[in-house]
């Protein structure tokens, strides 16, 4: 087996995701090893002994996807029997002639706290998102970017996080129950933000399984009641002309973005 | 000011993570637009049309970065006036030579659901960081890979989710409260699992910004208070040889990937 090297003097969280989805495009498995904040070149040195020990033992060149800015400290690593992929510099100096600009390497650039005002946007964002969900409260709607809607286990707590967390967008979410449903019609506080609404339903099989993960044989999660609830909530977005997106086989990921190109709701990049 | 796309015909969040992290070496601001899901010959050309007249509307030549699998819409894409950067491909052809192996590219590949167990065992970790937030519950200490612990509002909470969401590690954390410090000892539950602790502390003055916000002039969020409590907190964890982290000055990214490190818990990557 392959393996492969995602080292940076940052996080190498950039380096691990990007090398993750180059390597994802080969029908093998690798073995990954992530060394983050290789800041020194005592670190350097180590990360290239244990690249050649790596090499020495399994006999097959390892691969490094690095995004190390100093570069001594990237050449100390480079010095390893290593198919090396620089992920940054690869697009940098295109670009310098692109945009007819140098450069200005900095360290922790991204995924960093260099703009303070972003980052705690950001975590206040994941505070309202759990301030908010599962209809805890409906007072802050006013403050909310989204209101995500559905049944209980459609999905709506890991989107409302994921939006929070990788956009810096205020989420809120409000659970249908029974209630709401047999009425047919939208809770007073949603009404108010109807703007901000989004649907998320499921196939009932799927809700049913996941529900019965959680309270067993019940009929909370018997397929009937899931059958029913789903029904009358899919009328009700189309009877209040609420969009809405059916996650069963989507990530959390597909579901925001889908979210994100349905409403056009700005996000924000760290 | 340039304007960059980040298109995909998957969610485009590779697109935007790797794009933002290699503009960050530029000291120029950007208009950036994602545009995900480009599944269709149609929405293809709808991109080219909005680049080019993004072209002729700013005189200035638009970026491109993209990471399009299929070959005709990608063609179509690059039929516009840019300067297009190929995310996948660029390495994918060094790659097929150095191990070996065709790519096989797939739409959805990463970000999607091709595995369902690896992506159920994450939305569980999320579910797990929520059910075990802020001390909530300790019975479920046991399946916790680990337990974050530290004051009131360190930056546990969003610390879990985060190691969750994009690792899948299931992170519990406990708040120390003015009765466990004052006795200096580890509650009981923590006790039994004090090889799955870490600590997060924070410098006194950023405590009481943050703890101000939320309940202003009260006792909680004055400076003295803080001080104490982290005093206490920290004279903890160097007594019990806990490992802890100052969180003053990193993002969460920053504190995941250093936790990572120091306690090797295995990641999985999505």
């Amino acid at each position: 087996m392959h393996t492969v090297f995602y080292v940076s003097d940052g996080t190498a969280i950039t380096a691990e995701v990007f090398g993750h989805a180059v390597l994802s495009q080969f029908p093998l498995a690798f073995e990954q090893v992530t060394i983050p904040f290789v800041e020194t070149l005592e670190k350097a040195r180590l990360v290239r002994q244990r690249i050649d020990e790596c090499f020495a033992q399994t006999g097959i060149k390892p691969l490094l996807f690095h995004t190390i800015v100093d570069p001594v400290l990237r050449e100390e690593v480079l010095r390893a029997q290593v198919n090396a992929h620089d992920f940054l510099n690869t697009f940098v100096t295109p670009l310098e002639q692109e945009l007819g600009v140098k450069a200005t390497p900095r360290l922790h650039r991204t995924h960093g706290m260099e703009n303070r005002k972003l980052y705690d946007d950001r975590i206040d964002a994941v505070n309202f998102a759990l301030a908010n969900d599962d209809g805890i409260t409906t007072k802050e709607y006013e403050e909310a970017d989204i209101i995500l809607i559905g049944v209980s286990r459609c999905g709506k707590t890991p989107t409302s996080l994921y939006l929070a967390l990788q956009f810096g967008i205020r989420a809120a979410n409000y659970p249908f129950i029974d209630q709401d449903m047999s009425a047919l019609d939208l809770p007073p506080a949603l009404k108010a933000n109807r703007h901000k609404l989004f649907g998320l339903t499921i196939a009932p099989q799927r809700l049913h399984e996941i529900r019965n993960q959680r309270r067993a044989n019940s009929r909370y999660s018997s397929l009937e009641q899931c059958e029913q609830e789903l029904a009358r909530v899919e009328r009700l977005f189309r009877q209040e002309a609420i969009h809405f997106l059916n996650t069963t086989s989507h990530s959390v990921e597909e579901i925001s973005a889908k979210i994100l190109e349905t409403t056009g709701l700005r996000r924000q990049l760290y």
